[in-house]
């Protein structure tokens, strides 16, 4: 799997769309607002500043709308500073970065209606817009420019499915499930960490190539709370999704042998680890380093029924394009049918929280 | 009409799409890389040399594959000239602009595949690209920062429809024609001189404020070689456009008004306009100012047929989105068909010439 061809947000403005169905990053956007607003306010007592330009990086944006609130939530903060300080405003040059695959059309013609300017009319703000399309596993901009970095739910995404989940003889270790689980050998375990290790450090030292010292990164992963990589919080989505394909392997619409050779190019890793990996790499400094746990689904919405369909539309938006690379488009359907049944019947059984860790860095000359 | 949601070229990668029908654009693109390349070689006698970063920006991109063409030359001419000079190679940054409809998407799925960088290993230049989308009759970049601009066929497309194309009694004055044409009154030939005026203006006093002081613009506009705009070779695209829409007018197939109000944002100066409007704006120096003719149609198509179909297909990829959009779509096949009987015939008389406007600026302070 190319995961830059075939990983990539549901296209366009339609009913299963990205645009439409990101009700959790929004929420989770909404939360994490004054941490932007603090990384925001902070860069105004680095040594670059009063500057003229700031260079901002939105890294993994899709396709909006959670993009526009991170471009609305920075001007507001930096207008508001600046006023506070009586520094003159400086200009804002915002990338918005995506894989090759992301639907920037929607994303640009989002633009103009999507982002809100503060009210205040005095303060004038100028401020512009670029795609950056590529892997951020990868250099994205020119050295030494970006002041601010911002990435949410996007680096727990690998940049390929871990080597390592086939035995000597070529047989797939991971039998019958698609991310680490209570019945995978250690084997996945060691793989998929190791995958996660060398990317995000990767990550790391790309963005420490192209910040500016002191610039501030606010990364937002989905993540783990306990140590077991295979407790049912660290791999949930991927369990049930497992579970939904395993009834179409039974019901005959799925072979065994293609499930067995599906794996997913995300980890969902613990604060010990992303901390552990920031330190190792060397290049920047922790500001702040948090867990978030926010309860899965939509509060207002009481009927279980219509609140495991929006969660099961929710999964489907940023993993069906996977799925239907490797298993085909007509399953698409039935699948995400039996996983809104799943969905339903454990949101009847209890209440689950999906957790985030929450990492503020500081680049270190 | 909005020219930003309206004007753009054909979309995707099909048959009629900007992406497969931009032989002319292609063969401009080809003719004049040599001025390109100077100014590149220029940049590196500029004050700002040696420098870390240099961005550049292609204003009008579309979706390929001449904005990779303008990439790879201005790559390899900087790689060539930093060896010659001795110099640590720049990073370069390419900002690929275009209005918020270009189809990005195209764009940047041709990016790896289109860039041909040289063959000389050893250079191991490092660049990256940007969309930058957005009508460059306004700001699109932060002040001071590019150090090259390029515009290919592109500044030559009005902000808006001319005010002024109708009487007091809000009657049609260009009735039967598309834009300036023999038969037009004196007030549609001033209407559309003032827009452009007014438009290019905008854009030098933008770029103005976008680039460092001695960075160079290279525009190339469609333009025409006489003082009278209704010449043949300077309305020749909108006069046959015209004719072919009167034909389904006589058919009962489009209104007469319909046709009375449609009027092209397009205008083809002259040079002795262009040069008058960049001296008026007083910002940049002329650095080369001349005529470029290039004659029409595949030279390599022997067969009148085959080359009027090719002709009559590069006309609607970027005419087609905004005659959908007045006329409606149902007319396009049969409005093109009828474009490609008068295309061959007038092959079948003469040979005719495109007359482009070459302009090489230079930012003063």
């Amino acid at each position: 799997m190319d995961v830059k061809e075939v990983v990539f947000m549901s296209k366009g403005e339609g009913e299963s769309s990205f645009a439409r169905n990101s009700v959790f990053t929004q929420k989770l956007t909404s939360i994490t607002k004054p941490i932007l607003q603090n990384a925001v306010s902070s860069l105004f007592s680095a040594d670059f500043f009063p500057c003229d330009l700031l260079n901002i990086a939105d890294l993994g944006c899709a396709a909006g709308p959670n993009a526009f609130s991170i471009i609305s939530t920075v001007i507001e903060s930096v207008e508001n500073k600046s006023r506070e300080l009586n520094f003159r405003m400086p200009e804002l040059q915002f990338y918005l970065n995506d894989l090759t695959g992301n639907d920037f059309n929607t994303l640009f013609k989002g633009l103009s209606a999507g982002i809100s300017q503060s009210g205040n009319k005095g303060a004038m703000s100028s401020w512009f817009v670029m795609g950056a399309p590529g892997s951020f596993y990868g250099r994205l901009f020119p050295r030494n420019c970006l002041h601010l970095v911002h990435s949410s739910y996007s680096a727990h995404w690998l940049s390929q499915v871990p080597a390592g989940l086939t035995s000597k003889e070529g047989l797939p270790l991971n039998k019958g499930k698609i991310y680490i689980s209570k019945t995978s050998p250690p084997e996945v375990r060691k793989a998929y960490l190791a995958q996660f290790q060398e990317d995000f450090n990767l990550f790391l030292s790309c963005r420490s190539e192209e910040m500016v010292p002191n610039g501030r990164a606010v990364l937002i992963l989905h993540g783990r709370k306990f140590a077991d990589p295979s407790s049912k919080e660290g791999c949930y989505t991927w369990e049930i999704i497992a579970e939904a394909i395993s009834h179409l392997v039974s019901q005959g619409l799925v072979d065994e042998e293609k499930l067995d050779s599906f794996n997913v190019p995300y980890y969902m890793p613990s604060l010990e680890e992303v901390q552990a990996l920031v330190e190792r790499e060397g290049s920047f400094a922790i500001e702040k380093l948090e867990i978030l746990e926010i309860a899965v689904g939509d509060d207002k919405e009481k009927d279980i029924w219509a609140k495991g369909e929006k969660l099961a539309k929710n999964i489907r938006c940023f993993t069906e394009s996977m799925i239907a690379h490797h298993f085909g488009e007509e399953i698409l359907d039935q699948l995400f049918d039996k996983l809104t049944h799943i969905v339903v019947d454990d949101l009847a059984k209890e209440s689950r929280k999906t957790v985030s860790i929450i990492i503020v860095l500081r680049y270190m000359v």
